[in-house]
Formats: C-alpha cells, structure tokens, sequence
C-alpha cells in the first residue's frame, strides 16, 4: 500500500480550521445535522456505550473528541477499494493543500480525513457500504457535523453509452427496474426509496461538462451480484440463460433510461434519504454492456485509468468550488 | 499489515509436492473437477480470453501455468478480513511447514497459497463473496484442481447460545427463515437451496469436541445487512421496532433452529451446491443475542480473540486429518 500520507499523518486529533467558499457549508451552530432528530435512533440514548464496531480503534471511538477530530467534516467520498480511498485522499491532500489523517482500525474499512473530507472505502456490494454508512453516520453525528454531502465515486459497466462515460446518478434501480431498496426486517420486506438528490446530481454534472468529460444524469441499476444479476456471461456456473436473452434484457435494462450497472446504488440512495444526508454517485462507465461483457475488449488499461481519474477530477473539482485551497488561502 | 510471509513468498510458480493422507483426497487424474461438465459455464469456451477481473495480476491470470500454480489446491479457507486471511496462512505454514505463497491482485482481495491450501478474504456480505467464489472457482478450474473444499471460517453473533461456541452451519436460512438464496437474474427471482454438506459439518464437529470447545452443528441465518435485517437497535437511523418485537423475533428465530447470524451463509451454500464443491461454514459466536446487541458487554477482546482462534484451531486440526506436516514427514 502506498504510504502517501505518512509525512502528515502525526496528529489524529489535530484540528484544521478549512477556508470555506459559500454559503451552504459554512461552519457553526447553524446547519442540518447529519440526522435530525426526528430521524435520529433514540434506541442509541440507552446504551451503556456506543459502538462503532468496524472501524473504532484506540483513536475513534464514542468516548474520543470527536468534534475536535471530525467536527469540520463537510464531505464524505467513498469507494469500493482501500487503496482507491487512499489515492484519492493524496490526490486531494495536493490539490487543497490539506494533510491526510488516518482514521480507526483498517482491518475491514480504511478511512482518512483530508481537511473537510473524509475519503474511504466501503468494500463490494450493499452489505458492506451498509456497515460503513451506519457507523459513519454515528460518528459524524456524534461530532456534530452540520451539512454533510456523501458522494460515492465508482466504476460501473455502461449501458448505451460510450466507455469512459461519467454517469451521475439520478435514481438506483433494483434488477426489476424498481427505484427501490429492499431491505428484510424482522421478517417482513421493507420497500425504501432508492432517488438520489436532484440538484446535487445536476451541479455535479456541470462541473463535468464544464471539463470536457462526456457525463450525463441517469438512471444507473444497483446488482447484489456481478455475474448473473447483470447478465454477465463469463461467471463460474452454468447460467442457464442466452447470449439473445442476456441482450434482450439489456436492451430493456435501457430502454428504461438505466445508463450504468453497480452494485451500491440502491443502497446508499435509500440510507441517504432516511437520513436526510445530500448523496450523490458518479461513476465511469469502463465499458458498453450492449456490447459485450468483457472490459478488455473495449479499452485498454490506461484508458480505464484515465476514466477513474476523470470521475475523481470531476469531484475535486466540484470541491474547489466550496473549499478555497490552504496554499492560496494564506 | 504484518509481512508474516515475506521469507518464503519469492516463487510465485514453486510447486509444492504436498504429503496427503487418506484417499478423499488423492491426486492425480480421478477425482471430482471443481466445476463438473454439466455444471460448467459453456459461455466461457467462446471467450477470446477468460477473465478474473479482481483478482488477476501478471502472476494470475488465464495464460499464466495455473496447473503448476495451483493444480494441488484441495482447500479453500475464506474469511471476512484480508488480514485474518493472511493470519490464518500464517498459521498453516507454522503447522505444517509449507511456505506462503501471495497469489494475484491484491487492490480488493487478498489470496495467499500454503501448500493444498488457498486462504483469502471474501469481504463484508454476499455481494463481495459471490465475487471470488465465481472468480476463484474459475481459476481452479483451469488448473485442473481435483476434490476441492471450501471452509468459511467466521464469526458470528450467536442466538440462544453461550458466547464463545462454534457454530458449524448445517443450513444456511434468509431473513423469511427459509433455507434459500435469492437472486434476481434477467429480471426474473430464483431461488436457490441453501444446505451445506452434512458429512463435512459433522466431521468438522466431531473435531471441535475432540479439541473440547462448544461447538454445534445448526442452522445459521444470513443478513444482507448488520444493523436492521439483524434486529439490532444500535444503528445510525430510527429501525421502528422496539426492544420488545426485537426480542419476539429473535425468540422466533432461536425456535426455528437458528443458532448464529452472520452475513455470507447462504450464497456460499447455494453457490457450492450449484458447483458440486463440498462447503462448511464454521463461526465463532460472540455474543448471544437474546441478552443483548453489544459484544464488549458479553465478551472482553481476549476472550472474543481466543474464540476467534479456537475457531481457526478446529479447521487446522481438521487439515491434520487430511495432510501430514512437511516438517515430520521428511
């Protein structure tokens, strides 16, 4: 793993005092919690202690001060991998100035602070960016941070759309085209809204246009599995299905507007709107779904590394519009 | 992450000639390929070249010598944490003397080779499980390994069970109770059965008595999700169910036979009854769940530590039945 951070990563507790742009995210008493109170657990009041059981260490953990650690934390970005989150934390620790902090255990999840940033992982699939999205939100919420945006930032198989495509996601969809999350709670299925915030999808797809990247604003169809829930043809077992009847229903995947393939969309759209957090996600399209399953047939390797540079360009950017850098700031 | 392995990791192509014992697991050219014909994906003889996008790297890959690699793999060990799976490889290698071999891309899973044994990470959930099952099987495929097992070694919140007992899963059940993995594929759902192999989970136990832990043969219910679809009540946002439906449905769960949850359970099973490989599931239980969701309030870290342990210990000493250490066998 690149060690990136280690000449800045002395001081957990020390606490950056970040030059603001605008107003929406101007620090203080003002603001919207990252859960308001109504939407708050109150199961949490009765503990004897709160856990974050993923993530704390000696470091983070409910009797830590984490509104000295975390307070200023205004942004959230996340992605699959660990070593992804580290990379975009230096990339953003260039770019602003900021030093990088490592946060709490890093056996499951890795987690930095980058100025008013948190960059971390959140594994493959729901369940995992689920566990992390909890107890994230715990912790900022027990920091008190006001006016927190969670932006997934990803890669994705396209449908329709030229490889290197950025989609920002309007609405996760489930594999039968529903804009819902489904969750199994004692027993019975809860049905939860998977739309993203509008506004935010589209300011983020400004920015892109605004760097030439080809982006646009769409549906994207969050999978619980990489292989059969998208049709793919190459998993391990027999699929029992056809190459015409995999495109047949690719076909209607976009006629219905779904643009992207992943495999978190859902969720992060559905905890979001529970919790009153803005999300957005964007994601590069690595390769067209309506033309084959395989990503080394459409572009090479450095054409796929360009394009998760891209989309991670497309956030700093949208960043530099908020944060005024410390290098220029002085 | 500790380098446990960095003496002995320098020939990514070293051939182990591994002392087996007892015939289930003989080489050679009898014995039950991983993927059997009639259960293989005909899919793949069309590819120009077949893929294991998260896991391959210049050393692993489909033109790579996998026979010489990997063609006397027997046992696959798989856990959540990529540092438990380095642990465990460790381990093996303490015991019986083979070296440790780091196999592929390690951005998302990490895979390392002790002798017949692969150990890896699968991740958080079964999204991220169903991955390198897929991709794993694939890569054994073409190596040509021959009556391969598959062990998740996990942990667990246990139901109605001394915290500290193993749990050797007899039947993997969703969230409705029902022995199942359901996917969503073309649209359409299937439901696929979630049994684990009965012989394999006796004889695992059978093993934990003789090593005098607490250990059952029971029905394990998987969760998409750590906080709500496992009752809990300390997540981040409101569940809307008090301590009182939590406790009735975690009572209704410990009737039906359940005995732990965790979060992989039935996509291990149903994938490995759909591939023909015998699959267990071995967990540690760390707390009981009908007194309470906080594991530090049941268990200090030592005691969770040593069960942890004892749980890996079993799985070693199964291998002992099966292959005799280099060390003794010179």
């Amino acid at each position: 793993m690149a060690q990136g951070f280690s000449s800045c990563a002395q001081g957990h507790t020390q606490h950056l005092s970040v030059q603001l742009m605008g107003s929406e995210m101007e620090s203080g008493t003002q603001g919207t919690p990252v859960l308001p109170e109504h939407l708050r657990n109150k199961h949490l009041d009765t503990l004897v202690e709160e856990h974050f059981f993923h993530i704390e260490d000696a470091t983070l953990n409910a009797k830590a001060d984490l509104g000295t650690l975390l307070g200023d934390v205004k942004v959230v970005l996340m992605g699959g991998a660990a070593d992804r989150a580290e990379k975009i934390a230096v990339r953003l620790s260039t770019a602003f100035g900021w030093p990088v902090q490592p946060l709490g255990m890093r056996e499951r999840y890795s987690l930095f602070k980058v100025g008013p940033v948190i960059s971390m992982n959140h594994g493959i699939g729901s369940p995992s960016l689920m566990i992390i999205l909890h107890e994230l939100t715990k912790v900022l919420q027990r920091a008190g941070c006001k006016d927190v945006t969670y932006i997934r930032i990803g890669t994705s198989g396209g449908i329709g759309v030229t490889p290197g495509t950025i989609v920002v996601t309007s609405e996760g969809v489930n594999c039968e085209l529903e804009s819902v999350y489904e969750m199994t709670v004692l027993g019975k299925r809860r049905r939860l809204p998977a739309v993203f915030d509008k506004d935010l999808a589209e300011e983020l797809a400004a920015v892109g246009k605004r760097l030439d990247f080809p982006v646009l604003v769409a549906k994207t169809m969050a999978t619980d599995d990489y292989y059969e829930e998208q049709g793919r043809l190459d998993g391990a077992v027999d699929c029992q299905y056809s190459e015409s009847e995999k495109m047949e229903w690719i076909q209607k995947v976009c006629e219905y507007g779904v643009r992207n393939m992943e495999m978190e969309g859902t969720a992060l759209a559905a905890f979001c709107n529970r919790t009153g957090v803005r999300a957005a996600m964007v994601c590069a399209a690595l390769l067209d779904r309506t033309k084959g399953d395989q990503t080394p047939d459409q572009a090479s390797p450095e054409q796929m590394g360009q394009w998760v540079s891209n989309s991670q360009e497309l956030v700093v950017e949208w960043l530099r519009g908020k944060f005024t850098p410390l290098t220029t700031a002085a």
